[in-house]
Formats: C-alpha cells, sequence, structure tokens
C-alpha cells in the first residue's frame, strides 16, 4: 500500500460505527492510474456518483483532492480505489437525517498484466459460488455488498486468473472482478446484467467500441453452452482492459482476430 | 450509545482496511440484555460461528469478554451488536493466509416494546425494496451484505414500525429487521428463507415452541394473498421477542390466540 487516507486525513483509522462496515452501505470504484492520473477518471467519477445516487448517498465533493492525492503519490503505475459509504450511525438500517458520507482512498502498485510476459491467454474457473439475484436500485451498482465475489475468490488460489460466477438460477453473468466478452463468429456476446452483476467501465466502453465499430454485439442470459460454443472469450475489467482467456476449465480458446483488434483498439498503449 | 470497543480495546476506531468496510465480509448479531446477561445467549454465540464457519471466517474466541463487557456496563436493558469481520487485508477479493478476524462489540440502551404502551400491535409497511436470492451458502447467515435492509428501512419514518420486503419474484420473505409469521385457522405459517432471508433466533423458538405445543406450522413460499387471507400477524426478533401486527398497509389484524398464546409462553417476563 503506497497511500492511504480517510476523510482527506491521512490515516488509516476510520470509525467502526462506520455503515460500511455495519452495513456495506456504500459503493467503490478501483481505477489504473498511469504517470498519476486515472484512467477513465470521468466515467469512474459518474459511475460513483450514480451509485450514491441509487443509493441515496449525499457522495462527497472531493474529485479534485482525489486526483491530487494520487498524483501527488509518484507512482508510474498504481490502482487507486476509491470507497464512498453513507456514513457513520449508531445501530439500526435507518439512516438519521444529515450524516455525512465517508471516503477512503487508497492506492498502490499496479499489478503486471496478465498476458504481457507469457503473450498466452489466463486460466479461467468456472466456481460453484452464485452471485446475488438483486433489487433492481442494487443491480450493475459497484456497491460494498460483495460476500460473493469473496466467496467465489476463495475457491482457487493461484492456478487460475479468474473465476466465473453464476446466478442462482444458472445463468453466466461475470468474473469475480471482471466482466465476461465472447466471441461467436464474428460478433460478441456479453451476459445481460439487468438482474445480477456490475456494470462494468471497460464492459461499456467494449460495447460503445464495438458499435461504432461495426461489430455486431448480443446481451443476453449466458448459457454454460454458450462458453462451449465460442471462438473466443475475453475478460474486461478497470486494471487489465482487455484480458484474453485461454481456457474455461479444460475447455480451451485461442486469442483470435476479435479480441486481437479490441485490444489493439481500446488497450495497446493504455493498460500496458 | 453506551459502549463501543474493537477487538477488545476501548476505542470506536477500526482499520480503513478492514473487509468488513471494504466487502461487508462479516457477520454480526444483535441481542436484548436484561440485567447484564443477553437473552439466548447461546444460540446467537452458536449462529455467530456457524456464520463464520459458513464465510470461512476463523471466528473469535472473545465469549467471555464480550459477556464480560455486556455485564460490565451496568444497564439493566440493553441492546448488544457484536460484528464479526474477516479481518484487515490490501484491495482484493482474496483473503490473505493467516488473517485474523476482528471484532466490534457495541452496547446501548434498549428501547421499549412497541406494545408495551399502546397494548395494540404495530403497523406494517409493504416495502418495494426486494432482498437478494443468495447463494446457498449466504442465505440465512446474518452477515454484513445489508444494502437490501438499508434501502427498504428508507421506505419509512416512524409512520410504520416495520416494512415487510419480497424477494425479486415477489415472494413475501421477512421484515426489515423481523422474521414474519401469519396465523390462519389455528396454525402458523412462515415464509420459506432457503433462497433468501435472515433465520432468525427467535422465529426458530417460535417453530421449535410451535412444534412442541402441538400448533401446526408450515414451512413455504409466502404470497401476498396469504396475509390478505390471514387471520392474525406477528413479527419476530431478537430485540422484542414477539411483536403483534396491528395492519399491513390498509389490511386490518387483530391480536389473536395464537399470538397471544406465545406470547404469554415465549415472551412475557424476558422480553417486556
Amino acid at each position: 500500500l503506497r497511500f492511504i487516507s480517510v476523510n482527506g486525513h491521512r490515516t488509516e483509522l476510520c470509525s467502526a460505527l462506520d455503515r460500511g462496515l455495519q452495513f456495506g452501505d456504500g459503493v467503490f470504484e478501483t481505477m489504473l492510474c498511469v504517470d498519476g492520473v486515472p484512467l477513465d477518471f470521468d466515467e469512474h467519477w459518474a459511475r460513483l456518483q450514480q451509485g450514491c445516487e441509487r443509493l441515496g448517498i449525499a457522495y462527497p465533493e472531493v474529485r479534485s483532492e482525489v486526483l491530487a492525492s494520487v498524483r501527488d503519490c509518484g507512482v508510474q503505475r498504481s490502482v487507486a480505489k476509491l470507497t464512498v459509504t453513507r456514513g457513520v450511525s449508531e445501530r439500526g438500517y435507518r439512516s438519521p437525517s444529515g450524516i455525512q458520507p465517508s471516503w477512503v482512498l487508497m492506492v498502490s502498485d499496479a499489478p503486471t498484466h496478465p498476458t504481457q510476459d507469457t503473450g498466452r491467454g489466463v486460466r479461467v474457473k468456472m466456481c460453484s459460488t452464485r452471485v446475488s439475484i438483486e433489487d433492481p436500485r442494487l443491480v450493475g451498482v459497484k456497491h460494498l455488498n460483495r460476500l460473493p465475489q469473496v466467496l467465489a475468490r476463495a475457491e482457487w488460489q493461484d492456478e487460475y486468473h479468474e473465476g466465473l460466477v453464476s446466478d442462482p438460477e444458472g445463468f453466466v453473468v461475470e468474473g469475480c472482478s471482471s466482466n465476461l466478452f465472447v466471441v461467436s463468429g464474428n460478433a460478441l456476446i456479453t451476459p445481460d446484467l439487468s438482474r445480477a452483476g456490475v456494470w462494468g467501465i471497460v464492459r461499456r466502453k467494449v460495447l460503445t467500441h464495438a458499435a461504432l465499430a461495426g461489430i455486431s454485439c448480443e446481451v443476453k442470459r449466458l448459457e454454460r453452452a454458450d462458453l462451449e460454443r465460442a471462438d473466443e472469450v475475453f475478460l474486461t475489467n478497470s486494471v487489465f482492459g482487455i484480458v484474453p482467456v485461454a481456457s474455461i476449465e479444460h475447455r480451451s480458446y485461442r486469442i483470435g482476430p476479435v479480441t486481437r483488434r479490441l485490444l489493439a483498439e481500446l488497450c495497446t498503449g493504455t493498460y500496458f
């Protein structure tokens, strides 16, 4: 950890009465920072605000403070994680009027992109942990209720790069900390996230870019059979951009032309 | 707040890297304490341990410390809330090996039982917020992923005592901070909690007592129509025991013989 601040103060300490701790009552953003500047910062900031609005949290006006802190760390490639909670209150779900949000900023060194050294895609596990089917106001929000991801991540150690999670009905939703794309022929398919999942920034970038580039993309309830049938598979998240998948359990995939094109047009020179 | 400790130290401060704050990665118990002793403490402690085991958290051996702290508060009627998290770690869902759990104990004055002054049942709202359909390992556990309850509780102020929440498919699951029982004829009905909900201590006491007392009880997926058809309705939780319901939205209920019997046999002289 290079840096941590709580409500703008250089401390690791916060109140144990924070509703983030009591209820997971908050949201967070994780951003790759290059030369002290978070990639896609406007998009991350907009999602943070939208998440706060959905939960009824008064988001803090700390945009420039966050940017200054990340810049002042002086790390060439870092990951900044910003957490915003509803604030501090006593026992009980009811939120007192006038509660002030809390925010925590952490900056750590960025990990290396998983394909950088090997040039190969990554190994992916099918997790047995199910992600929740949520209230429409919670679906998509990068909120702090992340126990399904914690349980899923505990299903493997270093033998996989990522694990895929399904919802309780068995539809494949996403990776533990990434979104999922499948290439079938020349078309993209990505899971419908209207009942479960996180609406990733890079997922949206890929969807927008595909539309502009004339690559058709279907958003649908994804089944295990869609993974079997796929020609290429890749993952997206804000730390790595696009990550090509070499295998899901025993099924292997090549890094095909669609993945290579999107890597070149969206990621090369920024995420790695 | 009468008392707060973090990991046994008299402080309100904890680490902002605690996984309770980062992911809601923990469990909690709320207990009514009378003359310095938590009611049903063995049951609460067993549930805490079981929740930790389900999440793979090494629960802390602080049973006697918790009991001593509650006793030393010297409050005649208090509510103790014990939170246990997986502990402190840096960014990322993966939990480092050897991580030590954190625990937070809070004690505050107990609220008055809602029927005590009026002798009447309480008003209940039907919330629009949906509780999550969860992974089987998470269902029932009193874990810290409580955003649905936070959103549901924000749907009313003081005009209701409690709000009922349904799952995304529309089945009625529980109250925001209580379990739900319906009386139909002489039989009890309570929602099936195999896909969503918290397995309450008093709910289980009522089910056990009903079985011993020859009161039949059906556990099933509860529909709105079951509430319309009901003769009596009551709520259970660990702070109030049993709370008779006077109305759900515009439908009124009397405090009938089954509710009165269970109040007398399970609650009078302990919860109020």
